[in-house]
């Protein structure tokens, strides 16, 4: 049955080449990775480290039900608190992903009263967030904030919600939240960020919401992931506190998902806290990201990625296996990975790299695409 | 914006006695949980808890990236394996929620070409999964088959997939799950059973499908959650290996999601491992089971959760806070939480309670209801 039904798509990806393998990676590599999204360098700090193993001891390994039955620990509240504080927002509230968080709450504000009006860059997350929403659906030209405003304005549904990145997966660069935020609020909409790749990042760290002084007005929504600055696992939604109350009684992905993992919320205080303590290590990644761009030719990125176009997808993985040959892990993306079809290496810089390292990976990657070009 | 928008919500919520709050726990209560669904007692084993601990130190405390890019650790790989041999599959796949595998096996095998069929009780994360799978989606009495039969005769889409629960989790009966079975096979369909509530459970353990001989077919998939009797957090789809390589080349929450953290790969498989060294343990829970619904005067239960209806959610609301304030936390469902609009006490029996424990716990509960009622 599912041999017979999966079997031949699995031959015509094959074909052509996308086929997708996971790699298991050994805990003692020696290598410079820009692969993953550990953009503060902090899932191997020993305080993070210890917070994790002291967590489990004194919380236990799981949270053990939904956060509105034994699933919310002390740790869960001091957590959003805290996370909350430091991005100027009012109130948070933790899932157990990032990518549940974003089902979470757009769905609690869909429906077919409400509009959605999602960047066409928008992550996997949204999409699937917006295709479960019951909503009405509006694509706009990537951060094109005369479409947006078109849209608003001709609307029936009462409610709006416009959607975006403040720093994109892929490409790395930025939404035009100011215009898109006067916007929102001039048509009685409500602008949703999300700052996945904009926590410990931009702004300081504090993300760009925060930065551009739009954390706290009643109409701006922010959702993050803890799973890449954080060094850790969990997505967090961040506004008023009508909203958290909205969730925490609306919100499917919510009510019926087990709370996050006692460790995974202790790491992610812990790394919180010592981004506040450090607050120079944002500016590293930028350092690293500027080094790497300059590096390979391609123009300094707003956010802590580095997206260096390939002729296609096979040159991409060529290209990405000979850096690893070579010791230094670098990401490949193809289409449908890539908002714009084109094949990438992905490069994410960390607050960790030194400048020989910089310098060595750089060289490393140029080698690597000439010989695949 | 938010505030106009959500405060009249909230204050009709209120209104009907329906607002869910969040309570957080403190690290050392001294209370006999009957909430929690730690059903083999394991989420705060000495051995669980310092797998936990290495794994944060050895792997750090994140995975750092999708598992196709470095979220994949070897830890994962181990964990997928024995899952796998556990409950006799060909395969398993980890995502970072129970939620999030429903969601990434269903969408991966939906489409216009893909009928869903749906159990009327089926879990929320199922629910949401249809909705988002773009399939036709038909939902079905709890448990007749007739029906099941029926739409699969009558269905013009190619691909079938049948979709229930061994042990449903409000009720905790079972599905007929090898008429079930036979049905899908007779109609080129396939069987989804969700096992959240099975594993370390029923089959002494390696849950329904195992225990009735389903378990490696190739129209059976089996989906479980590592939040329960694992004592972590995460979620599997196990199967045919062409299904594995399908979900990692086509399921968007498995691709798009960052990795399952290390602490909880390493958990979840410290707990599979007692489970096997001490195959008594599923024993304990229904023993424990038995006794709750005994002394509650409900019939027996064949999974983890003795269901006491209620009159109405205040009275619910009423005799779970009675319950605490005697020692005793045991869990409430109001709608729309229950598959019949009947508001619950929901016990969960763990295999750790003793009898000391379960004859104190049946009379606070016989008090409780009686004062309430
Ligand atoms: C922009 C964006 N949003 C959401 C997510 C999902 O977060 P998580 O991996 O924590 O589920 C990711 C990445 O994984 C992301 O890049
Ligand atoms: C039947 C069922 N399926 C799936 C889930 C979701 O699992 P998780 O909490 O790991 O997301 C649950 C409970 O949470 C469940 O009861």
């Amino acid at each position: 049955m599912l041999e017979d039904w999966l079997a031949p798509k699995a031959a015509a990806l094959e074909s052509r080449g996308l086929t997708r393998r996971l790699r298991a990676r050994a805990a003692d590599e020696d290598l410079i990775d820009l692969a993953g999204n550990d953009y503060l360098g902090l899932a191997r700090d020993p305080r993070v480290i210890e917070a994790a193993a002291e967590a489990v001891r004194v919380w236990g390994t799981g949270s053990t039900a939904s956060r509105l039955v034994t699933g919310t620990t002390e740790l869960h509240e001091q957590l959003e608190s805290a996370l909350a504080a430091y991005v100027g927002q009012e109130s948070g509230l933790v899932f157990s992903s990032g990518y549940l968080a974003n089902l979470g709450v757009v769905t609690a504000l869909g429906g077919p009263g409400t509009l959605l009006i999602s960047d066409e860059h928008i992550h996997a997350s949204l999409v699937d967030a917006c295709r479960l929403s019951r909503s009405r659906v509006e694509i706009f030209p990537h951060n094109d904030v005369d479409t947006v405003e078109k849209l608003l304005a001709e609307r029936n549904e009462p409610h709006a919600v416009v959607m975006t990145e403040s720093v994109f997966s892929v490409l790395s660069d930025e939404a035009p939240l100011t215009a898109l935020a006067a916007t929102a609020a001039a048509h009685d909409a409500v602008l949703l960020v999300d700052e996945a790749h904009g926590l410990g990042v931009t702004g300081n760290g504090h993300g760009s919401v925060h930065a551009l002084g739009l954390a706290g007005l009643d109409h701006v929504i922010v959702t993050m992931t803890l799973s890449k600055a954080m060094a850790s696992q969990g997505g967090v939604v961040l506004g008023p506190q009508v909203l958290r109350n909205h969730l925490i009684n609306r919100s499917r992905p919510f009510i019926y998902d087990t709370g996050l993992n006692p460790p995974a919320c202790a790491a992610a205080l812990a790394a919180l806290q010592i981004l506040q303590a450090e607050p120079d290590r944002p500016m590293r990644i930028h350092t690293a990201t500027n080094r790497l761009a300059e590096a390979t030719g391609v123009p300094p990125a707003a956010g802590p990625v580095v997206s260096i176009p390939m002729p296609g997808p096979h040159e991409a993985v060529a290209a990405a296996d000979l850096c690893l040959e070579n010791g230094v892990r670098v990401g490949s993306f193809r289409p449908p990975s890539t908002p714009d079809g084109l094949s990438r290496l992905r490069l994410t810089a960390h607050a960790g790299l030194s400048a020989t390292d910089l310098e060595r990976a750089g060289a490393v990657i140029v080698d690597a695409i000439g010989q695949v070009s």
